[in-house]
């Protein structure tokens, strides 16, 4: 008599996604990755290495990729949708004929879809193709890079979802002793803080390019953390939810370390290079330069104040210098802090 | 007829004392500061720099040295007291016969007076000896390497004093276009956070050393910046402040930049090297070390939950390894983020 176990699909099969398998299957799941490349899902099996996205790390046994949406999503318990932010729909849209409403769902991607000029966040998304409530979808965020994960360096995350009883299932999925899950019920703050945290790692890139030191990149991110608050109270998030690991926390891990693709396109910018370049050269999605746009746009709607976010949006997409941008944010008017870290807030909460 | 130049005093010459000085000297200001050492004081005058600590960088004109205490205080505006903090009240007794009523008092020390079981903040030991009230004195502090402040890389810092006409007279003696100065009315918080980063400093240092990676490191900082808030606010500080500069921002740049002392320290504990060793090998003050010791006995006098300072003590003092002291942190029970950010706190806000 076999005890079937219990099965989980990731949808794709990127580092991100490859990570987070690689935690489930070490957790004993059935664990399906999915990549839309037969090629690639072929590779994977063959080799047991994501060769493009992870170079160099043995994925663990009980974990498998297909390019079959059917195979990988039919029968899972917990679905974890880690697709790029523009090619969510069409992911879930895939994956949907295959979910039931028992389904666990969980996304761990850091974006916003843009269409024109209206945004939405990613659990919104997922919920439309679904036809699910979106109270229901569990986010997985955190500071976490994929290479570190897979080598089971301690790594905090939280699954945040206004059920309870969702984030504690995903906790327990993905809880192991490197691997420590903390839940929090405030998804939209851990959404809007996962995509707005890689618009200041482009400026953190930026301003490390330009060599203007640590002194700097920590006024960058304590002054980022700020204005990503700001927004995100906007939203509906909770203020408290800033001031832990998917807020500060991912903020400083993509800020201050090299691993991260928008620092890296940062720095490029930082080096004179456009933005095509920049974006040819990286060969990968840069979420941050779409999330600086999708900010701006945002940041007009609910009429917050984002300095940080306008004066990258001028250097991104205006042709601004990146040292002019640096000289308008220090050289603003003499201010209080503490005024100007409450002011734009509804309540007099922290950020 | 000659115009006399305000003059502001800084003692003593380290390298973040040289740094404050060459940014008043810039400003115009006759500047002098004052080193315990006549050979020390010598040297600065003769060679225009601080060979021990701040090698390479030349002095700016209208900076000059003395062992003299009454010839660096006598007559000045502003005194700036950056000793170290066990030697800060004798620091304070030296200047006072020299120090008037309207003399502007400003320090930029991070770490406690500790003597048997009592702390004092900075604030404290200094109003003590030049016989003011506490609420006075200007705090500065914020994310600044001296070594960059001395090369003119962007920096924001804060001048922190209940008094806002102080706060912002401080502002005033050292804003310039690189050097950014924000008021900010809680010199409790500002000096607590200044302190207290140093423990988490020495952990990201441990955590570096034994190759936790960048995840740890910045889980180890968000749970550091809500144990600090906790502490502060158990004494009196604005939860705000921890969000600001003097907070996260220097919480950040102590942490992730190889320059501290404390991250130093931390990185040689990791190899296995001995406490006493240690200490020899950095040749400098260590805040951090003593500071764990100050914090564990204010989290118990104000029983305050600090986990990463309590492993950290027995660290330090207790020979636990650093591997184990890890573990524990990592592998405490399963909880929910946002009750254990806000359950210590006194009120509902951030952190």
């Amino acid at each position: 008599m076999s005890i079937t176990k219990a099965k989980a699909a990731v949808l794709v099969a990127g580092s991100w996604g490859t990570a987070l398998a690689s935690v489930l299957a070490g957790n004993d799941l059935d664990t399906v990755l999915w990549s839309r490349s037969k090629d690639h899902a072929d590779e994977l099996n063959a080799s047991r290495m994501n060769a493009k996205y992870l170079p160099g790390v043995l994925l663990p046994e009980g974990l498998r990729a297909t390019s079959s949406i059917e195979e990988a999503v039919g029968g899972a318990h917990a679905v974890v949708f880690v697709a790029p932010s523009s090619a969510m729909r069409e992911v879930a849209r895939l994956a949907a004929p295959y979910i039931t409403n028992e389904t666990l769902i969980i996304h761990a991607t850091k974006g916003f879809e843009i269409e024109n000029d209206t945004l939405k966040r990613m659990s919104t998304v997922i919920a439309e193709e679904l036809n699910r409530n979106e109270e229901e979808i569990v986010v997985l965020s955190g500071p976490s890079h994929a290479e570190e994960v897979v080598s089971k360096c301690p790594t905090t995350v939280v699954t945040a979802c206004r059920i309870t009883e969702a984030a504690e299932r995903a906790q327990d999925l993905f809880i192991s002793p490197y691997f420590r899950v903390y839940t929090n019920p405030d998804a939209i703050g851990v959404e809007v803080s996962g995509a707005l945290k890689n618009i200041i790692a482009l400026g953190a890139g930026l301003s490390d390019g330009l060599k203007f030191g640590d002194n700097a990149k920590a006024a960058l991110l304590t002054r980022g953390l700020a204005e990503i608050a700001r927004m995100g109270t906007a939203m509906g998030a909770n203020p408290l939810t800033f001031a832990g690991l998917a807020g500060v926390g991912d903020l400083v891990v993509t800020c201050t370390s090299t691993h991260s693709r928008n620092w890296r396109a940062g720095s490029l910018l930082a080096q004179g290079k456009a933005l095509d370049e920049v974006l040819q050269t990286m060969g990968m999605v840069v979420e941050g330069i779409r999330t600086t746009k999708a900010a701006h746009t945002l940041a007009a709607q609910y009429n917050v104040e984002m300095p940080i976010t306008e004066q990258l949006y001028h250097v991104l997409f205006e042709n601004k210098s990146p040292k002019l941008a640096v000289e308008a944010l220090m050289g603003r008017g003499r201010t209080n802090e503490i005024e100007e870290i409450a002011k734009t807030t509804k309540e007099n909460w922290l950020l």
